[in-house]
């Protein structure tokens, strides 16, 4: 039964960062603005996400805080709920912004029906509608495992004590995290993980370099392995590792980080006739515009990258979008870098290397690796591994991708975001001066090599420019559709 | 009596970071250099300075590393021991290089005497002689303070055990570096500092928030301060604090680090005819070309900042000029930044407060101010103390000046260096996307403050630009003379 039939600008489904960047920044601007949120104000990031998982990484590595490891995980719940509070208090005080707690699904492109949480109905209707609802962890059956034993992002930060052993299935960006954090805590921990290395989405190096680390932090690493069952009696989780069976021991807990599904299914979008498919979600444009004109849709929802600054900055692009249709469309779509807040961290902008494969000959890039041990602050802090890899465009020093990994490789990284967004080649960046001794002064090391590689054999170095500047690259095997790349 | 005489196409004198640059540099390319040094491969950075105090501050903030401090000062020694001795050994196997111990002096532009360890004297003379011979801590007197107990950054790494009471005498780099190491690995720390704030080279910002900081961790300063003398038996030293006697109790070592004279009194300069004085040191062009052909001053010894990296970088600029004299000498000077591993870090780069004062009316110049503690990242890291303060150009966006005070602003700070060197605006810096949480997002916020403050007032920015864009600024009471700025 419909109680009652209300109007506004925009609406926003989810108060994740996202749709909190979208429904502020309109407000803000004096548009009436609707937020529907089902659950919890600040959505992943703040609730489960990056919010208490870096709350715990700090607390796990400052040496300034020393507190057992039962009041880490405390500390971690009491910052995100006052976060939390304060954030729902922000946004219900809101000028022009009527939040409003339940499930929505579409009726027709421009209306929406939300289920409040007392079970009655409600009808909504606005101009434009961006669709933020994010993602869930992906769950897997894991024979024996009982509920309580079993975690995701989602119900890791609720727990209390430490784990006497956790162990992770996935090697991705939560996994990688998790497992440091969580061996500093003091907890046994062991990763599984299907493929034949951790972290798929990053360069091979970065994988030999985090499997490294696990290694020597006596983190055990499963690799083509996959659990089978676990035996409560004797809290044994045995799995399948190369095709042989193994045991793991004493395992009190279960993280799955086996990636996530997008929160898609109940929003009843075949009704708007918004464009989606199974693989990337839903369907946009460099604005987050679907294929229904005043329909939007940012963050885990859409194929660009998962993370919360890309969702982010897309919203801050809706925003543009709505507030001011008329601005120039030129502004092509920024490059989204990632961040991934292991030990040693790992950070990546540009170019997947299979984009660079698109679309440059072989012969026209170059990769450039500086090691951070070879730095002196490497030296200073004891750093065995890390890197800076720049893959650039040989001759023109244009700089295609980088991958960072080491102390700090996130705060480092938007040097590279700036330098390829502004298309400042390794010429340039050869010329600066970086603070002695940091890890950034990696980035004069990465560029002293490109000059000692290209001045010497100036004339090979333009003979084979001239040569492969219009070659098509080789056909790849197995290469991706390449639909929404991000511009070169 | 001259034993010998020999010619090189280079001579350096002074085996610290600049100097290895240049011989290793030039050495490399294939010219016959000779290096001079009175002391230790490595200079002040390897032995004294940057290396041990880096390790030393690692040491103290590492969780992974838990040593005693007697064994955190032992290995603090070691290491820099066994990287002198690496350098050492690879300096002395460098083909085209010789490495000549002792004390040079000019007996004419391109001649040096060099008195050898063993009284023996040499002449040597070359094409271009680089002056390379740095600086030395200045000294103080206070009554009866006896030697042992007093301490210079050439002492400091020798102790193997934590003053029970380390009291620093000035407010700069070393002293700010060295107050947080020493109170993190057990020492108390008093401060004493002539003016009535610390760090005087920074924005009074920086020294607001050290000055917070160091309260904080209960490190004691006083201000208008300057020691008086010294009782051995009551380990007590007698200051005057703003005219006012005051006694600091249990001072058991006392470090000055009360700045740096240079190391060219006893070069004979005169007798090449080569231009000094006593405030800037030896006058240089922006190749680190003296008044005289052929012989180039690089590093402490001329007025350019005293940091490793100025020095590193303009020894990289002397090569160039040597090896390749007919190089077109278009590339401007680089802006030199500087970073204090201080806890918060302080980082800068850019134009100083009074340059910008002289070059532009008040009226055309913005500060844009972000807390570190408005960010997640300084939320879920604790941080309290720190910012960026970007001062920019009014309506275009154009960068000046950058501090950063907080976590890894060191590492931060080279997106700005990059940013004031290739004039990219904050309307460029605003479309880029930052990995979140970091905080080097902070950089979003400062662009984020100058549309804000910028866009809505559109018509205003652009009449203040038009009235005020070629009104000379006002003359600044005590302005310096401003002979070797660097280009804006």
């Amino acid at each position: 039964m419909i109680s009652e039939t209300k109007t506004y600008q925009t609406i926003v489904i989810g108060a994740g960062s996202g749709g909190m960047t979208v429904a502020i920044g309109l407000a803000g601007l004096g548009r009436r603005v609707a937020m529907i949120e089902g659950k919890f104000i600040g959505g992943d990031c703040t609730n489960v996400g990056c919010v208490p998982s870096k709350t715990l990484i700090h607390l796990v590595n400052d040496r300034d805080v020393e507190l057992p490891s039962q009041s880490v995980l405390v500390e971690v719940q009491t910052k995100r709920n006052q976060l939390r509070d304060r954030e729902t208090v922000e946004v219900e005080h809101m000028e022009n912004l009527d939040l409003i707690w339940g499930k929505a699904r579409f009726l027709a492109p421009k209306r929406l029906e939300v289920t409040q949480p007392d079970g009655s109905l409600l009808e909504l209707s606005a101009d434009n509608i961006v669709i933020a609802t994010g993602s869930r962890p992906r769950h897997m059956d894991i024979a024996g495992l009982p509920t309580e034993r079993m975690l995701t992002n989602e119900s890791l930060f609720e727990i209390e004590d430490a784990p006497r052993h956790l162990v992770i299935v996935g090697s991705g960006v939560i996994a990688m995290e998790m497992a440091f954090a969580f061996r500093k805590l003091g907890s046994q921990v062991s990763v599984i993980t299907r493929g034949g290395r951790v972290m798929s989405s990053a360069i091979s190096e970065a994988a030999e370099a985090l499997h490294t680390a696990l290694t020597e932090r006596d983190i055990a690493v499963y690799y083509n392995a996959k659990p089978q069952s676990y035996d409560e009696a004797t809290n044994t989780l045995h799995i399948l590792t190369n095709g042989v069976p193994a045991t793991i021991e004493g395992a009190d807990r279960v993280l799955l980080a086996v990636g996530r599904v997008r929160n898609i299914d109940t929003l009843n979008l075949e009704q708007a006739g918004v464009a989606f498919d199974d693989k990337d979600g839903i369907k946009i444009d460099s604005y987050g515009q679907t294929n229904v004109p005043g329909i939007y849709a940012i963050g885990d929802v859409t194929p660009t990258s998962h993370f919360t600054h890309s969702a982010n900055a897309q919203g801050r692009r809706v925003v543009q979008k709505i507030a001011f249709p008329f601005l120039p469309a030129s502004s092509p779509e920024p490059f989204y870098p990632s961040a991934t807040f292991s030990d040693p961290e790992v950070a990546r902008v540009g170019l997947t290397p299979e984009q660079i494969a698109e679309r440059y000959h072989p012969k026209m890039v170059k990769r450039l690796r500086v090691e951070l041990s070879a730095l002196d602050r490497g030296y200073t802090d004891g750093v065995t591994t890390g890197f800076i890899i720049v893959d650039a465009v040989r001759l023109t020093g244009r700089i295609l991708a980088v991958t960072i990994v080491g102390p700090r490789a996130s705060e480092i990284l938007s040097f590279f975001t700036l330098a390829i967004t502004e298309k400042i080649s390794l010429y340039k960046i050869y010329r600066l001066v970086y603070p002695y001794p940091t890890f950034s002064g990696g980035i004069q090391k990465v560029a002293d090599a490109f000059m000692r590689e290209t001045l010497p054999n100036l004339k090979a170095e333009i003979l084979n420019y001239i040569r492969y500047r219009f070659v098509a690259p080789p056909r790849q095997s197995g290469q991706k559709a390449g639909a929404r790349l991000p511009q070169a």
